[in-house]
């Protein structure tokens, strides 16, 4: 009960937001075990001299906070706390690196309610219904226009409409993956998709990157033992690299996979700008011979909280991909879907383009001059040629987790390695993400990470002198 | 070529119209072949005699309406058509009990708009990101309200909003089913269902239904010898055959779960009503040991085209589950799930469910009467207790699938049996679902199968005679 107990001196803020930082401090620090009891309401208030109603308070506040959960009829517990996620959730002030969604400044909030409304006047009665399978017809003709637009041979017939690129991913898996199949990966790469290939009990075979693309050495030599279903791949600013495949790599790709016969799925969230890239090309432009499965993501370029996108599909997959979809959610809700397409039809979709493309590539160099400044002579950053991911390496002997873990004191946030591998034993790497954030925060944030480098390195040569010290001597 | 002549003599219907449907129905006669080429315009325009733009249109429309499509530099082809289904698509005078879309009038389209419009100006900020995994909490606590309200004992922390129900089953069968796992299934049942559990490499095993609910005799016999990791159940009003489980055995379906160990997966759609059941309670309601995963759809109950629904789930699933619905699409629309709160909270829910009660009991009493006077001395139609749907078998020899097509010819569309069964060798059961006809063309529907099956049985009836008296004299 004793650690309960705190002096109520602070005159400016409320009681019980004293007595809930307290406690939650108590949680998070772990001097309350998780699944540990609190005390019963009456009791604590007794104990720190306070009503009744403000330890009602606070524990309704802990409660919605997720620190703590209750159990009608025996009292109040400690939450599983992973203390990392949890700090995230609550500190408003962090630097967030960690995240891909786009900084609300880049939704067009507020033409896209007017597409809402003309969705919602336009086709009250079939909005509201179950959908063809496809998805809706006008909108996979608008969006066939705008692949056009992109150097894409496509037609609607190819398009299938999806409920995001992660989405994607997973029927194109559930429409050609069966057990035991092998699919090839970049490494690193996105582990999202991994696990949907994995769960679908799928063999992973992950090729190094290049700063020019896929190491098409080595890929030679595992396609000449082993024959894969499917390649994933992200040819334009990869996440998490950003490196961008060159026009020569793209091409052999292609004919690698017309030569060994497997399908390749490009994943593009965000090759509509050029930024530093000589060719920010799609795979499926190159396409002779329907080797590629796209997926578009509306996540970076429009809203990620709509959950759309879109597929282009070989013919000879169409059906298989289609069951696929139907099977995982039957339709896109006909009220996005029909929303996405008024927005398109009555605003100006390139405009908005050009729009977020200014923003992102302000991010961008921002970003590129600030790690040259602040980083590059103290860590390895990968090479890359734009987009929204900068990734990272710490020397040798270092590892990311703890560098991740010191870094979110100093306030700033990024993923550590391990979301990127699908095996990996010595992770020295992180990923800084530039989209959530303010040019201003970017600035900012990159230099923290530059002096908490500092610091961080030579914390850890010192614990490492002192233990080679005490190995040796 | 000239297959393609006709003589334009109705003064009265425009040429194109003419030649259109002259050539859709050469398409669906198969007098045209799928993926045969269609004649250059000119020729045929000049053939027909008729001018170059009137076959421009004919050919835009029969290309709008999926009977040809066109391939750039090569010319116009025959599409691959089943020709059931594309009569269905053009046919709008059909009676469809083929479809479970409740009809729109009993959609809250306005409220919902105005809902809209809510979540759009209080959540502008939040609901076009990224969601958290579980879904919107408020929803969640609204739905589990909801599910209070009908005697089941959850909280928000055990919800999991889904993008419809075919997602909660897709998801929940990601999360729990692996390769060669068994699942145990009514028969007949939704197919939609046995196809993503057989996607995963499941092996399903059927367990006939009687009219109380599931062959507790077969179903011990089965457990005796196969340990299955989940059974698939709708207990109330099931699809196909309306019966609902009698308390007893719904208690004893539980009982066998904690014996044998394995989950039941709860498929509900429209329990919400109580029809002539003697208990529409959910299997949920009487789970004592959380072996019931809980999934309730809003698509028969509230609009299809919003693809929302929720899982209430046991807790030692949540993890797994949650990480499927991740890898599945994220999260569902931040729109969608704001918006189904906003009309929640704002609009009077059960308010709603009641009017809609009041409909599908009218639309269910005007079947029950109808079927009784048409249908029950002419074929055997499954003792249901309320739901929206009615399951009949015609007599031995004769086959469902000739009867739907004849039926149709008639002008009403009904499912044959072979969408409720995972094999079935002697398809001789339909399906008539009443939820998208009024109450009128329920009447007029089920009179005209019973005047279809006097003359299909005879028609039948007489080729057979025929055939025996040249088999046997």
């Amino acid at each position: 009960m004793e650690k309960y107990y705190l002096d109520i001196n602070d005159t400016k803020t409320k009681k019980y937001i004293q007595i809930y930082t307290h406690i939650k401090n108590m949680i998070i620090d772990g001097k309350i075990k998780e699944h540990e009891k609190l005390p019963p309401i009456r009791k604590i208030s007794e104990y720190i001299g306070v009503n009744n109603t403000t330890i009602v308070k606070v524990y309704e506040l802990l409660e919605k906070e997720g620190y703590v959960y209750k159990i009608v009829g025996s009292g109040t517990f400690a939450s599983e706390i992973k203390r990392y996620e949890n700090k995230k959730y609550i500190d408003k002030n962090i630097i967030k690196f960690d995240n891909g969604n786009p900084s609300n400044d880049m939704f067009p909030i507020d033409d896209f309610k007017k597409a809402v409304n003309m969705a919602l006047s336009n086709d009250e009665n079939t909005i509201f219904e179950y959908d063809e399978g496809l998805g809706n017809e006008k909108l996979r003709e608008s969006i066939s226009r705008y692949f056009k637009s992109r150097g894409m041979d496509t037609e609607k017939e190819n398009i299938q409409i999806i409920s995001g690129a992660q989405q994607g991913i997973d029927i194109v898996c559930k429409g050609i993956i069966n057990y035991s199949d092998i699919v090839f990966v970049e490494e690193p790469t996105y582990t999202g998709a991994i696990e949907v290939f994995k769960s679908r009990g799928a063999k992973i075979i992950s090729i190094p990157l290049l700063d020019d693309g896929i190491d098409i050495g080595i890929l030679k030599l595992k396609l000449e033992k082993i024959k894969p279903k499917l390649m994933y791949v992200m040819p334009n600013f990869q996440n998490p690299t950003g490196i961008s495949y060159s026009k020569y790599k793209k091409e052999k790709l292609l004919e690698l996979a017309e030569e060994y016969d497997f399908y390749i799925l490009e994943d593009d969230f965000i090759s509509d700008f050029k930024f530093d890239s000589d060719d920010n090309k799609t795979l499926k432009s190159y396409d002779k011979n329907n080797r590629v499965i796209y997926i578009k993501s509306f996540s970076k370029i429009f809203m990620p909280g709509l959950r759309i996108g879109a597929i282009n599909i070989p013919k000879e997959l169409m059906k298989s991909i289609l069951w696929a979809k139907y099977s995982s959610d039957i339709s896109t809700p006909g009220l996005i879907q029909s929303s996405l397409l008024c927005y398109m039809e009555n605003f100006n979709w390139d405009n908005h383009i050009l729009k977020i493309e200014k923003i992102y590539r302000q991010k961008y160099e921002v970003a590129k001059r600030s790690i040259n400044r602040f980083l590059e002579d103290k860590i390895n950053v990968r090479k890359c040629s734009g987009g929204i991911n900068f990734f990272c390496e710490l020397p040798r002997g270092f590892k990311s987790k703890e560098f991740t873990e010191f870094l979110y004191e100093k306030g700033v946030s990024v993923l550590p390695g391990t979301y990127f591998y699908d095996n990996i034993i010595d992770d020295r790497f992180f990923r800084i993400n530039i989209a959530k954030e303010s040019i201003e925060n970017i600035k900012k944030g990159i230099e923290i990470i530059g002096n908490s480098l500092d610091e961080f390195l030579n914390i850890e040569k010192e614990n490492e002198s002192f233990m080679n010290k005490n190995l040796f001597y």
